[in-house]
């Protein structure tokens, strides 16, 4: 109910995540970079660090959605197979990249610059670099694919340098009124609200606290002043059964 | 590498973590609790509340692993769709279950037990229960599928009563070793020792600090000797490196 806006997917590449070593961070900020340029983030997977796995999910995820960002396996070690990966679902070559190279020899003082450094100048063929201020070793961006960093800093640079090449939508906004009752005492009157504003999408989050469940309400939409109307639709729907409200 | 251990899935399913409201937290705490029982997590999918991908999404992952745990969607609001989209992945009909019928309306004042929480009695034909200790509402178990609540203490008590009749496996270790140098001075000779300790999955996680970079070589399987074997390698290569290291 979001409308025409283009749509993502996040494709998170890592043993250390599914291992429970690593709590991602990465595909949450990504979660909002994409939503303040409207860009509608539709899925999010995690695989492991295994070629088969990220081609098939990578050629899932790009023939469906508008965008891939991928996160994770671009740097120097042996466990670093993203770019081979996304050439092989891509089906191209991959060589050195010769400004990736030339940026990555010129990092290094003389005789460091070693065969497992190279492998972060091995680019497929035809794909863009990412350049960025967190890192020499280079993203990339082949067809609707952006390949990123797994190291946040580095992940969150790349999308800086992403984001003036990215379409742009309408910003979904959104008003959240909070409850100190739980969301089953409301439910009806919010399903209510709910029917009558369908350009509206309206969550509802329980919580709990030291004084008891609570409940916050979420209206969302392209439609900054449809938005508010429902809002005050719920406000109003839980004046009249007597629960008291606070935006925040 | 890590042998026949049972594979698990997790779907996380909700419009809030995918609109960057809130982060998921779920997953990893499941990530977790799944690798101390000796079960390997395969695959992280994050879906919003609509039906078509939740049953689409659910059918993928629960044909190709042992197990799915799905989080989020059966509290009593319209955008709680998860039972109903579990029993359309399973063509099974949903309908009031008696045990939970009767432990929800226990649970409410008389006149309080309404048609929206009634809906967190509706299971699907032929599951069974998850009771808990955190809430009256149940989560449920079909086929290879376990559906539980998104609020993350009460995911927890799911967990916790689904333990016992999990199958168990040979849990992984892993020994960390860390190193106050960038990765790729010492990849090459990691990527030697994984070449010679095939059994074992040897990870390179580069880490940034005040003093400089880091990184963190983690070896992982199921066999503890060959992991402290591994380990062993990867410090005796740093040492001929001239690198100094210290186990975390």
């Amino acid at each position: 109910m979001l409308g025409d806006n283009k749509t993502a997917a996040v494709m998170v590449i890592g043993d250390e995540i599914l291992s429970g070593r690593t709590q991602d961070s990465n595909s949450h900020y990504i979660a909002r970079f994409l939503g303040s340029l409207g860009i509608d983030l539709k899925e999010v997977r995690v695989v492991s660090d295994d070629e088969a796995e990220i081609v098939a999910g990578l050629n899932a995820l790009r023939a469906r959605y508008d965008m891939v960002f991928t996160t994770g396996g671009i740097g120097p070690t042996h466990d670093d197979i993203t770019a081979d990966a996304v050439a092989k679902a891509f089906d191209v070559g991959i060589g050195y990249h010769p400004e990736a190279y030339a940026l990555l020899e010129a990092r290094y003082p003389l005789g460091e610059f070693n065969e497992m450094r190279k492998r972060m100048a091995r680019i497929p063929h035809g794909a863009a670099l990412i350049k960025n201020s967190a890192s020499v070793a280079p993203g990339f961006h082949i067809g609707n694919v952006f390949v990123m960093a797994g190291v946040p800093a580095v992940m969150r640079a790349m999308l800086e340098a992403i984001a003036p090449g990215l379409p742009r939508g309408v910003e979904v906004t959104s008003v959240t009124v909070s409850v100190d009752v739980p969301e089953g005492r409301i439910a009806a009157g919010l399903s209510d609200v709910q029917k009558a504003n369908a350009g509206v999408s309206i969550g509802s989050y329980p919580f709990y606290q030291e004084s008891g469940p609570g409940t916050q309400l979420v209206t969302r939409g392209r439609d900054a002043g449809a938005v508010e109307v429902a809002a005050l639709a719920i406000e109003a729907m839980l004046k009249e059964l007597g629960v008291a409200s606070t935006r925040l």
